[in-house]
């Protein structure tokens, strides 16, 4: 039960409903016994960094989704060295003096790729966003070539751009042996799948960073061409661990727990 | 346990942690199955407009205490009749197109005065500020005298005319058969008291606005001398039965509940 004392959480974005991170995050707090709660807030962009900064300050912080990921990292005082790299934020606290963050996209993406178990050499990414952007800085670390599909032209040219700056090498999509999906297309009914399977015909792997009750269309159909693959419910769940490592620094996150959250929210 | 549908109530004030609102405001949520939180949140001035509008918003609300109820009242874009004419502010939420609020300070009042049993006459309120300017209003409702106690003879006569102004009649402090404390004063270890009983000679009752574990040193001094004395909870329970009522008008707010969770957490 909250008191006056309580610590407070919050995930902003919009439309933030769907978000399993409440739940994860409450069971997390609950088993280690943490007087803290974790709240959704969906918010418009204007109010985005008093917010950040009023939570924080209060001694809580949180997570930002969609669409607001890019504005909060310039939100920050103090943003860390891959929030300025990729230009989003997802986490944020303040660190004793100043309102700090990160982006744990690429931790999450890392951690759902050692759970397919995939070792590959040449990534496609579809989408040109912050979480395709998470993507690429992945890839960069795990040494893969990296190609991408986006439906305009001039957003995958500029991508790739930017991600050959970082010192990624290029690759074209039919190369692929990992697809992974950084658009939101999944998310809501009706949406069209982000990609068909014969168009990356060399892939064996597949990642949706989307998640959905049961599993997205485009997991099943990649799976039905073959392939492993997974949807975004284990790069939430390495994210919101890695947010809260970042709470409570002192606190080892209850992946288990967590997991469990999260499948009863899901199945 | 939350999830991304929670509406997200928070308190805005600094300091909160010493408030038993989050336990009393939770206790009714939960007996009520509401899917709703209530947190506190510390803030500076700057940051109490956009918390406001931001939680009305996305389907919340609030309460706001010292120092930031007048700026509360500014920030709104519908206020009440009262907060219009107290210029103070405790209640905000979203009235389906604007952010509306309202001052329950008077309703404490009011309740609290009930549950005493007395209908005095003659009120002395010490203090100035919008704690008194909601005593001033429960007295003019009344249809009572009001006597006012400052340190800051500046004030007093302020507070005197902008009673005068409300057609409230105005009294001598040694007439007062009722006192009432609308200073914070009690509210921290080794504050003075806000007055001797013998300043008040022919008072018969006393109502303290603060409320402490136990007993406020000033009730305790009051009942010394003779006199019917409350301190603060029954203000404070009927400002949150208030509010939960604005919040969540189909909901009858649970006044058993509300009342065992502040006492669990006073004494």
């Amino acid at each position: 039960m909250q008191g006056g004392r309580t610590r407070v959480f919050a995930l902003l974005g919009d439309p933030v409903a769907h978000s399993l991170s409440p739940a994860i995050q409450n069971a997390a707090f609950r088993v280690l016994g943490l007087d803290a709660v974790y709240v959704p807030l969906r918010c418009v962009p204007a109010h985005v960094p008093v917010l950040m900064a009023a939570l924080a300050e209060a001694g809580g912080g949180g997570n930002v989704t969609v669409p607001h990921k890019h504005l909060a990292a310039t939100a920050l005082t103090r943003p860390s060295e891959r929030v300025r790299a990729l230009g989003t934020c997802n986490t944020f606290w303040w660190d004793g003096s100043a309102l700090t963050g990160e982006s744990t996209d690429v931790e999450g993406v890392q951690a759902a790729l050692r759970r397919l178990e995939v070792d590959l050499e040449t990534w496609l990414v579809i989408g040109t966003g912050g979480s395709a952007r998470a993507v690429a800085e992945a890839a960069r670390l795990a040494g893969a070539r990296l190609a991408v599909s986006s439906r305009d032209p001039g957003r995958a040219a500029a991508f790739l751009a930017w991600a050959g700056g970082l010192g990624i090498e290029i690759a074209g999509a039919d190369d692929a042996t990992l697809v992974i999906n950084a658009t939101p297309l999944g998310m809501k009914e009706g949406d069209p799948v982000p990609s068909r399977a014969e168009t990356t015909p060399r892939a064996v792997a597949a990642l949706d960073l989307v998640y959905q009750r049961g599993e997205t269309p485009w997991v099943r159909l990649q799976r039905e061409a073959g392939r492993r693959a997974a949807d975004g419910r284990e790069v939430l769940l390495a994210q919101g661990a890695a947010a809260l490592s970042r709470w409570f620094p002192k606190q080892t996150p209850p992946l288990d727990v967590m997991r469990a959250a999260l499948h009863a929210a899901l199945d």
